[in-house]
């Protein structure tokens, strides 16, 4: 078996046997095969597709090409939760605490900000103290004592999804769905936990940029996590505009605490309830109103986000020096109008730009910096009024960079929903 | 612009611009691109095609990246022939001298063998004393005094071809009919003939395995000759079984000889005879069937092979030297009744494992060895008949390897045309 066979069989069309895309996978990791064929059978792949069963044996093949947690010495049920990557998205700050104060158990590893989308562990490390790598006993210890961790993904965790995104992201074979469902999969059964829950994002913000590629990509992933054995879960949520109003880092966990405290902007707050209150019910089987009126009361009663001091306080970090950028300038309509349309996309590559991101791999998070919206698609805005406010440091940004992000009509548009669908 | 840009707009199936095109082959050959981001191109190119002005432009930017011939030195009518390669393909050693007989001008650089494929460099070589490296101007001159020379390509003749061939063929992307015309095209415009005749090679032993891929490749190449004001004319031939029943070098030679005496094998004299036919009807302007006639007269008066002889002694060779080798055994047939196939590329890929061809780019050949089919598709065979005469030397083959290269059956098949058509 060569991978140029491989290769040969993908260009013209035809399955891959479990044999082949396991060949694929070992060499790679162990060094073997040339980049230049390993892209033209990505490439192949984007075009050619791949079925169920070739993307359920590459998650196999990409799951065993490195180290795999065992969560068993954690109690109780394990809850993951994972986003294909949006703008302004700190759903699992708020997420993670607020299913622990339920008991469920979130031992959650999770990533750096990717290309224009930001990552929750940059967002934990804009709290001073805050430690995101913990060896596997202290996080285990620390699941098991207060129900959540959130760490940094660990260096040896599928590796070959490491290897195959750096070439994907420079080769332009990063949008197919069986390779975007089989680098997630891969990273959520090996991380252990036995409810996976995805939010897959859909918008001009997003990868997905049609409702029916999202769908396509949401059943994918719940065929393979069935067959792992693992309870999956999709909602398809909308991203054409930020999920709420900070985009940033320090700036999305002051956000994230406003709603921990039931305080949040609406749509996150929105999404939060929909997400919880379906793990709820499904883990405690419960009525689904029922499990959604308990969030409420878990933020109300301060239990949320108690939870949430508790974990910060346990990987040592320290709330009270948690601080934005003092440096702060109104960027303010040009003309009345309605908000018809934000470049999701637009407005990310902006935070990238001011520090809030990383451009290359060595770039170091401005965690003070960002972007805080002061209004949404539908809201009606006057001449001069804020539009946005702007945490700046050293890192500059042209103001009309930023109004251009904004389609600002005379008329409104229907506002799309922010929730799609729940998938399972 | 980026390769990247360009990679992500042949993924989206979108139509490449000049520029972008130009671009591409200039940053190669300049050495600032890298394979993998090439190879993922490729792909892109095999899986989403390119129409006809994009394969315009990618010749046109092959033929610029290294050096152009100048033939205006030379007068009369410059006619080049090129063959898309196949098993037993003899006829540049027997066309070039009978088209120069008729005071033709072939200046033609010809390749070693590829693959499965002989080559005609390799087999004049197989000639004691041939040169096939003459200076520009001896091969001027030659072509002037005698009317022809073949010699070995320019290394400095299409740089862009031979980065991207040594690519496409460990990337799986060699199938692709823009990729060969332009690959065919612009060695052809840059090798200065007037005339370019194309034998593209349809069937089991070409790369060209349906009549329908290859008329789209002749009338690609068509067209992008007369897009650089060059007269470019296609024939479609079989390749379904060898050409004649030579397959090597030395041999072949041999059999080319036959040829110009005007006693060669049926089908090589059939296909010489439409070709040059076709090419001296058409440069001379007389009938079709008068140039055919001609033809036979240029055999018979020994005028082709005196051309052949003066081209040889002119180059150096002494054809009283040319030996095939004396290690001879015979494969016989196990059985009784028709020949119904023969698996030209697995002949192809034998004479290849004895010698005849290169395993890889350092090997060397044997000039002496080879295959004699004393038998074709269509023929009866008895039990125990001799099927075909090996030429070995020291690299020996499985008797049973080559009699499974033939299907025999009681009852005969219809036999396919050795010409399918003519396009120009």
């Amino acid at each position: 078996m060569t991978l140029l066979e491989i290769i040969e069989k993908k260009k013209r069309k035809e399955k891959l046997t479990e044999e082949e895309i396991h060949f694929w996978i070992e060499e790679m990791v162990a060094g073997r095969t040339l980049d230049y064929q390993v892209s033209a059978l990505l490439m192949a792949i984007v075009l050619n597709g791949m079925d169920l069963e070739e993307t359920f044996y590459l998650t196999d093949a990409m799951l065993h090409s490195g180290e795999t947690i065992d969560l068993s010495a954690i109690e109780g049920v394990k809850v993951d939760k994972h986003s294909t990557g949006g703008v302004g998205d700190k759903v699992t700050l708020i997420l993670a605490p607020l299913l622990a104060s339920f008991g469920l158990k979130v031992a959650k590893m999770s990533g750096r900000g990717l290309g224009h989308t930001g990552g929750t562990i940059d967002k934990l490390e804009s709290i001073p103290g805050y430690q995101v790598e913990l060896d596997r006993d202290a996080f285990v210890k620390q699941v098991n004592d207060i129900g959540v961790a959130v760490i940094s993904q660990s260096g040896n965790l599928v590796p070959a999804d490491k290897k195959l995104y750096a070439l994907r992201d420079v080769t332009g074979t990063v949008d197919s769905i069986p390779l975007i469902a089989s680098s997630i999969m891969s990273k959520k059964i090996a991380s252990g936990s036995d409810f996976i829950f995805i939010d897959v994002k859909v918008g001009n913000g997003a990868l997905m940029k049609n409702l029916e590629d999202a769908k396509a990509l949401a059943h994918t992933m719940i065929d393979i996590g069935n067959r792992f054995g693992k309870k999956t879960v999709c909602i398809l949520t909308n991203m054409s505009e930020p999920l709420g109003n900070a985009i940033g880092n320090a700036i999305e966990v002051e956000e994230a605490m406003d709603c921990l405290k039931g305080m949040g902007p609406e749509d996150v707050m929105e999404l939060i309830i929909k997400i919880a209150g379906f793990i709820v019910s499904r883990v405690e089987n419960i009525d689904l109103e029922e499990a959604e009126q308990q969030c409420f009361k878990k933020f109300n009663t301060g239990a949320a986000y108690q939870k949430f001091e508790e974990m910060v306080k346990s990987q040592g970090g320290d709330l009270e020096k948690l601080e934005v950028s003092k440096r702060i300038f109104s960027v303010r309509s040009a003309k009345a109008g309605y908000i018809t349309a934000i470049n999701t996309l637009g407005l990310g590559e902006i935070a990238r730009k001011i520090g809030a991101g990383r451009l290359t791999k060595e770039d170091e998070i401005h965690y003070q910096v960002g972007l805080l919206l002061n209004h949404k698609v539908g809201d009606f805005i006057e001449v001069n009024e804020e539009l946005v406010k702007v945490f700046l440091d050293n890192l500059d940004v042209r103001v009309n960079e930023i109004l251009e992000c904004f389609t600002i009509e005379a008329e409104p548009k229907e506002k799309e929903p922010l929730i799609y669908e729940i998938i399972e």
